[in-house]
């Protein structure tokens, strides 16, 4: 989606590799996290204070990870202990993102276990609860549910970027989970980082990655240090050449995919989709819109909106994979311009093609 | 160790990324693989074609990860079946490779367990047996051990490359595990494959990098399969302005090393190293001589060789954590021109700053 910013934005964000370079395993044989490039994690503190959605200052440690799926394998580790007579479970509330539950069990783990949604747990002893937010998939601002003694929180801030939702305040929590994917739209790079207070769940966290691939791509650590890089430039500039930041643009066209699916979904009136209020962001410096990067749609009448949406071209990811009932659905608002459109035709096309049965 | 040849071919492994590349998570949509860049997907076949070190035709699948460690999990994810009464049990002839261990073991999977020691293994039913050749540590040429009904064979061949051993014939395994890392230098990529025969196989490998780390780095990817097409290229010139192709390279470099520590360790008497007879390699055209990429270093007294190195601050790998007796240990033979010259140094200095207890 975001392809054509960066490719207006042309050689400012190239990077040339030569045969000779990033050979070796250690980026930082010095640093906590050995395998972080110091040009990335400069990057990512930079940005954050820029952007000021969290507190990344020297104090916090940054480990880097194959994306953020690799991270919260991490932290499923480090928050985990195989001291404990039982697995620890892991939790958070529905709708959740639909991933959580097979990577939490796909390895049969003795640490961890998936124990479903946050709201209906009750089970007494620790826990860690992934708390999202804005949420995937419904976009809500979301804080812990289960709130019990011997609780972990890990908090998952993919969306927590002005073209999303607006930032509020720095965020300050123990552990803060972000990805390049999302942040920028390099989901290819597999770039994610961790924010973390703790240095032990820190060296816990680096065992895991060392445990599980010795370190992280340097090409895409140092590439994701370029790019991230050029935003905070452009965000700081305030010189008579000043042309959009990445967040504006992001924001814009958000802004844009928003309002057209709404006019859409009001149109055929055959779904609903969550509502939320603007809010004062302290990147933008004025109230802004949440635009989340996915739209969570409700069938009106209960019915199955993923076999409904299918059925007219639109492959979606129906509510039972996120905890929830079948008259929901996920739609990705991050896909290109062409398969957007492709969408929004597809979308109004319910309504007219069909005779009270769609 | 091999950074001064790629830094002598300049620009002709050099890329340049632009912003706008490589954004999808997406490498091949129609592919089993769909995160393997088509790229190297080539690269990598036409390589084992030329080195003619594995079969490598296109009725295999090749899975990419993030390293070879990524992808021994994945393997063992794959070999391993959630409906089998208990965890199949992993196991390595002794020597072994220190990491399969902790590797297998610290996140207490119910799907498989190390078992330790092939050669002292007689549980029955089903059982993962991994196969390094050449070995890490020792350099040996190995087959199965257990050959039993029910086993199943991961054969690491990262040392597999005309540069530490010669090259006999097309490995044609079931599933055969290579690395960037091993064969270039280029650890910092964080790039391994697997050539697998077995479609189901290949798919649940798949199943796991998805669930893993969503892909592998596709700039890591894409600058492997530059590095790899130029070797080839290299390997298959024979006009007049040929030059040492980089096995040659590493052949020459990996001998003269070994030359130089033979000598040594035969001068001051306090270790042996194990003995190789050269071989025809089909790859040279003539007699080679084993290289390994590691010594394995045994004291003749046998006394605890990792603790008297490092008496000398010579930092080695102890034989106990190859599964063997402490008299043994590992040095690397890829470390930098000053560290290897570092270690002969030292090495040279036991005997003659000791007097009986060196």
């Amino acid at each position: 989606m975001y392809e054509s910013y960066w490719r207006k934005l042309g050689d400012r964000c190239s990077m040339v590799i030569s045969g000779n370079d990033l050979m070796s395993y250690f980026s930082n044989p010095g640093n906590l996290c050995w395998f972080l490039m110091p040009e990335l994690d400069h990057a990512i503190r930079r940005l954050h204070g820029v952007v000021r959605n969290a507190i990344a200052d020297d104090d916090r440690f940054i480990v880097v990870g194959t994306g953020s799926t690799q991270l919260f394998h991490a932290l499923l580790y480090a928050l985990s202990s195989p001291n404990e007579p039982e697995p620890i479970s892991v939790v958070a509330a529905a709708p959740f993102y639909s991933s959580y539950p097979e990577e939490t069990e796909f390895l049969r783990s003795g640490l961890y276990k998936w124990a479903g949604d946050a709201y209906s747990f009750n089970k007494d002893g620790p826990y860690i609860e992934v708390v999202t937010s804005p949420n995937n998939p419904d976009g809500a601002i979301r804080g812990a549910v289960v709130n019990r003694k011997g609780g972990k929180l890990i908090h998952d801030l993919a969306y927590y970027w002005p073209q999303y939702t607006p930032i509020t305040g720095r965020a300050n929590y123990d552990v803060m989970l972000f990805t390049f994917s999302k942040a920028t739209g390099h989901a290819g790079s597999r770039i994610g980082w961790v924010i973390v207070k703790d240095k032990e769940i820190a060296t816990k966290m680096v065992k895991f990655i060392e445990l599980n691939s010795i370190g992280v791509s340097k090409e895409s650590q140092l590439r994701a240090a370029k790019i991230l890089g050029v935003i905070s430039d452009d965000c700081l500039n305030s010189g008579p050449n000043k042309e959009e930041n990445f967040f504006e643009y992001g924001q814009h066209l958000m802004s844009e995919r928003w309002e057209k699916l709404r006019e859409v979904v009001k149109r055929n009136g055959v779904f609903s989709l969550p509502k939320y209020s603007p809010d004062y962001c302290n990147f933008s410096g004025e109230y802004t819109d949440h635009n989340p990067a996915y739209a969570w749609l409700k069938s009106k009448e209960g019915l199955n909106s993923d076999n409904l949406l299918r059925e007219h071209k639109i492959v979606t990811r129906g509510g039972t994979k996120f905890g929830v009932g079948s008259k929901y659905t996920r739609i990705s608002m991050l896909s290109s311009d062409d398969e957007f459109n492709l969408l929004l035709e597809r979308l109004s096309a319910i309504k007219v093609t069909t005779n009270g049965n769609y």
